[in-house]
């Protein structure tokens, strides 16, 4: 049973990556949808598939202990009636450690019933994150398809 | 100036995947949108942006000479009115080479003037495909949301 109603994709995508630097599992299972097919590739990992692995994978990784820091950038949206697609880079940080890990992801979110919950999170190791990203006025004004 | 015209996303897949089998550089520009923000990870490399990006990439890629064979497998579609998600694994073997790579991939597909057409690729090697995937009769039954 669902508590909170996204009305936006943006609203869910916030609350996913404040769930994943709190550590909160709750919060972040609360973000995916429940009844859909869902799909989730961690950095370096494999598919997963459905709301079971979905969860199991963020129990072990939220259940470390250790807190992240995430800075999302460079994002590009592709923005349907019933879909919304979030290219973006995730610069994660571990506090008291030097080196920040770039992640190239695509975040999908559906317009459900209790409004928009992501259905798909693809994360992927990526050599560097371009210094003077060619997109920030891409993530100004983000693309409208209705 | 686009020739073909796909009527559904996996008309557009089926051409992806055939260009990328085939090392024909115009046929997988052909598949890709043109005035649309684009969007492309190859397994792992970073995220490019834009149809001169992706052309570019491509043209290394296919320009070696090298073929490949490419196997799909366990797709889950997620299918908007003008978006249409589709999660899968490829299975890349170079022709005489023992090991195949499986590689976890969301193809993202725009409802354009002419027709579906790529807007993002986003590609991850995955530690391994499971043998016996949860998701057949997904994929046999692709979710519709219209």
């Amino acid at each position: 049973m669902k508590k909170t109603t996204y009305t936006s994709p943006q609203d869910a995508e916030a609350a996913f990556y404040e769930a994943l630097e709190t550590g909160n599992l709750d919060a972040m299972m609360e973000v995916w949808a429940e009844d859909e097919e869902l799909v989730c590739v961690h950095p370096g990992g494999p598919r997963l598939l459905g709301f079971d692995q979905v969860r199991a994978s963020w129990a072990q990784m939220l259940g470390s202990g250790q807190r992240l820091q995430v800075r999302i950038s460079d994002p590009v949206y592709m923005q349907g009636m019933m879909l919304s697609v979030h290219s973006l880079h995730e610069i994660i940080a571990v506090p008291g450690q030097a080196r920040a890990q770039p992640v190239a992801a695509i975040n999908v979110y559906l317009r459900t019933g209790t409004g928009w919950r992501m259905v798909a999170h693809h994360a992927a190791p990526v050599p560097q994150v371009p210094q003077q990203p060619a997109v920030e006025t891409v993530a100004a004004s983000p693309k409208i398809l209705h």
